[in-house]
C-alpha cells in the first residue's frame, strides 16, 4: 500500500502554498495499467464517475430502447448537471413519458448550481426540486429500468433489482468483486472499487466499439451520448462540459465528489482514473486536464484548459497572486507518457 | 523537513474516503514546542490567522488610543467577518470617525458570507463594497495605523510604514526573519512564517500578562477583545465565533485562508498552528476542535464541537452517509497531551 503522491501544487507568490495528493491508474483496455502514480489498490468511492457504469444496465436491458430514449436522455444518465433549464426541462419531460412525477425521485433536493436556477430558487422563494439534484437523469434512468424490469419504486436499495444489475455490472467492469458500497449524496449505492478497477472499467467503455456483445454496445452508446451532449454532462463553467467542448469529442470525463475524475479517450483504447486523497475538486481538475495534455487530446492553451492547469488564482481586487498547478514530478511523469 | 502527517479523516459509510494530512506545533511561551506533527520548520503563510501580529502596532503604536478605538474596534481589527450588518456597521462607523470612507480601504470588495447581507447584495442587485471585504476591520486598523504615522494612503504597500511595522511585530513574535511575504486575498502582504513560528507567536500572545512592555500590553489588549466579541471575529455559524463561544473565553482562535488555524489559551500560556497541506478549511477546524477539546478548554460534545469533530455528513435527503473526525495516531497522541 502505498502513499498519494504529489499531483497538484497551489502557489501563492513565490511560496507554495498547498500541496494535494493522490493515486492515479492510467490503464489500456489491452494491456491493463499504463501508468500508476500512488496507491492502484487503494479503494475509493467513485462517486459521480461511475454514472456511465451504473446507466450500463439500463440500455444493455433493452430498457433505454423500449422507453424510446434519445442520446440526450442517456447523456442525462451519466450526468451530474447544474439544474438549469436544459437539465430539468429534460429530466421533467422523460419522468412525464413514463407517467412519472418529481415525487417519483429518490434523489432528494438540491440547489442548483446553474446561475439562472440558483437566482430563480434562492430570490425567488422557490424551493428546489429532486429534478434539480444533478443526479436526477441518473435517477431517472433507474426509474427506467425499473419500469422494465417490473420492480417497485425503492430503486435505490441496495437488493432492489436495479442496484443488483448496476453491481453486477460494476464488478464485471472493474474486474473484480466491489468491497462493499457506502450511500451517495443522492442516496443511491455506490459501489466501491480499487483505483485500478476504476481505471480498468473506463478502459473497457473506451475500448468498445459498438460491434460487439451488449455490454459492449451499451457502452459505447453511453459514452458517444456523453461526448455528443457535454452540455447535458454538468453545465456552463464546470469542467466535464468546458473540458469535453475543449476536446471536441476526443474524450468522455466525468467528475466524483470528493476529488474523482474519470476519463474515457477512445482513440487511444485508454481509461482514467484519480482520486485526490483529500477530496478536493480544484486538485483532480487540474491532473485531469494535466493528463489529457498529456495524451494530445487537450490544447494546454485553450481557455477551459488554463482555467484549471497552471490557472492563475486572482485576489478581490483582480491582482495575480498564486497559480494552481501540476506537482513537478508528475508534470515531469506526464512528459514521458 | 517531515512531509504532513494524516489529521483528518472523512469516512463514507465503513469507507475511508479522504484523509488530511498537516503539520501541528504546539508550544508554551516558557517552554518552546510541547508537540509537533509533521514538518515544525515548514514554511506557511498565515493568511488571516496572522490578523493578532498584524494589528499589534495600531495598539502600540499609541495609534488605537489617540483614535478611541474601542474593544469592538480591536475585534475587529483581528476579524474575519462575514460582512454582517453587526460587521460592516461598525466599520463604516470607525472609517467615519477617522474622516475617512470605504473608497480609502484597499481590500477590494467581496461578496459578504452572511445569509442576510448575502440576499440582499445577490437578490437585490447590490454591489457588495470593500467594508464587507472579511478583511476590512484589519484594514480600516492599517489605516488608523497609517493616519497615527502620518503616512501615505497605500497602506498595503510593502514598504509602507504601516507594513514595515507589521514585519518588524511578527518577526520579533514568531521569533526569525520571515522568508518573504506573497499578496493576500484582501491585498496586503502575507508574511510568512515556519509552523513553529506561528506557534511561538501565539504562545507569546497567549503569555502575555498586560503589565510588560508595550508589545505585551498590546497583546493581551487584542487577545482580550477577541474573546470578548466571539460575534465580530467572524460571524454566525462560522467557527471561530461558534467555537469561542462555547469556550466562553477560555481561549481566542483564528482561522485562515487555505487550511491554517491558531489558537492562543493564555490560562495554559500555550500557542498553537496549525496548516492543512492541501489547504481544506474542514480539516482545518476539525484538528483545531480536537486540539481544543484535549487541553479541556473545549467541551466535546457541545453543539458547536460537534459540527466539526466526529461531524456526521447528511445527503441530500438528510440520511447520515459519513464523518468527518480525528485521524487515529493524532488522536491517540492528542489522548496523551
Amino acid at each position: 500500500m502505498s502513499d498519494p503522491v504529489p499531483l497538484c501544487d497551489v502557489w501563492r507568490g513565490d511560496f507554495l502554498e498547498s500541496r494535494h495528493r493522490g493515486h492515479v491508474v492510467i490503464a489500456h483496455v489491452d494491456d491493463g495499467p499504463l501508468a500508476t502514480w500512488g496507491d492502484a489498490a487503494a479503494i475509493v468511492l467513485p462517486r459521480s464517475s461511475s454514472k456511465m457504469l451504473q446507466a450500463l444496465p439500463l440500455v444493455e436491458s433493452g430498457a433505454a430502447d423500449a422507453a424510446g430514449l434519445t442520446t440526450e436522455n442517456l447523456a442525462l444518465a451519466c450526468a451530474s448537471h447544474t439544474g438549469a433549464a436544459i437539465h430539468t426541462d429534460r429530466v421533467t419531460a422523460w419522468l412525464g413519458a413514463l407517467g412519472l412525477t418529481e415525487a417519483d425521485l429518490r434523489c432528494g433536493p438540491q440547489m442548483p448550481e446553474d446561475p439562472e436556477a440558483h437566482r430563480h430558487c434562492y430570490c425567488g422563494g422557490h424551493a428546489p426540486g429532486q429534478v434539480h439534484n444533478n443526479c436526477s437523469g441518473k435517477h431517472t434512468g433507474f426509474l427506467t429500468l425499473a419500469r422494465h424490469l417490473g420492480a417497485g419504486p425503492e430503486y435505490i436499495e441496495a437488493d432492489h433489482p436495479v442496484q443488483v444489475a448496476v453491481r453486477d455490472a460494476f464488478e464485471d467492469m472493474t474486474g473484480a468483486p466491489s468491497p462493499g458500497w457506502a450511500i451517495d449524496g443522492c442516496s443511491a449505492p455506490n459501489f466501491t472499487t480499487s483505483v485500478a478497477g476504476l481505471a480498468t472499467a473506463m478502459a473497457r467503455l473506451a475500448g468498445a466499439r459498438g460491434t460487439g456483445d451488449a455490454r459492449d454496445r451499451a457502452g459505447h452508446r453511453l459514452i458517444a451520448a456523453m461526448v455528443a451532449h457535454p452540455d447535458l454532462i454538468a453545465g456552463e463553467g464546470r469542467a466535464c462540459t468546458d473540458l469535453m467542448r475543449a476536446m471536441g469529442g476526443r474524450a468522455a470525463i466525468k467528475t466524483g465528489a470528493e476529488g474523482v475524475f474519470v476519463a474515457i479517450i477512445p482513440e487511444r483504447r485508454i481509461g482514467v482514473a484519480l482520486k485526490i486523497a483529500d477530496g478536493t475538486t480544484r486538485a483532480a481538475e487540474c491532473a485531469i486536464a494535466a493528463i489529457l495534455v498529456a495524451f494530445g487530446v487537450l490544447d494546454p492553451l485553450h481557455p477551459a484548459t488554463r482555467k484549471r492547469l497552471d490557472a492563475p488564482i486572482l485576489n478581490r481586487r483582480g491582482i495575480d497572486a498564486g497559480r494552481i498547478t501540476t506537482a513537478p514530478a508528475f508534470a515531469k511523469d506526464l512528459r514521458r507518457l
